[in-house]
């Protein structure tokens, strides 16, 4: 495996849903990339066990965090702990690419 | 607690050696910063049961992972599993920030 990997090597599109792909995983964490194009959305969803961050990279987004909602742009962070709603939506008029990791890692089926 | 917070308002400097903070914690996963002037490192280390995370945000940084050293700069992602050696140099001429992740998150003192 490599070690070292530039996540502009990695940013990836969709049309008929928003593209996600891993760049490191472990047991313990899964890091990857969640690519969303204006207009498109991960639905608010929660993970009972796991912690989840997003980093905003390039773009912006409409953030759903438990009760909250605010918009978030490069070098904002976001951060979900386990039981709690989250989502995002790519209000913006570009690519919204995020850095993103789940501790722990989701089981590969 | 915060769920959103700008990196930019966490970064910080230390003279006597590299500056750290968290941004977010479990105990899943630790997400935080360091921060590294130029000429200031993280000595080579190993954590046996975390997986650990780099992602440089601002300057550039001579990286240490095993046997490998690679100058990595905005954008790249570094990954050191749970007992691979790593560190990080700033080798170059500006502050050298780094969002960093520790999965499980180290227990707290």
């Amino acid at each position: 495996m490599e070690e070292i990997k530039n996540y502009r090597d990695h940013v990836g599109s969709r049309l008929d849903k928003h593209y996600k792909t891993t760049l490191f995983q472990s047991e313990r964490l899964m890091l990857g990339l969640n690519c969303l194009e204006p207009g498109q959305e991960q639905s608010v969803h929660a993970h009972n066990d796991q912690d989840k961050f997003y980093f905003v990279l390039e773009g912006e987004g409409l953030f759903t965090v438990g009760e909250k909602q605010e918009t978030a742009s490069n070098g904002q962070t976001v951060w979900a702990a386990a039981g709690v709603p989250h989502g995002v939506k790519n209000n913006g008029t570009i690519r919204l690419v995020i850095l993103m990791g789940i501790a722990p890692a989701p089981v590969k089926k």
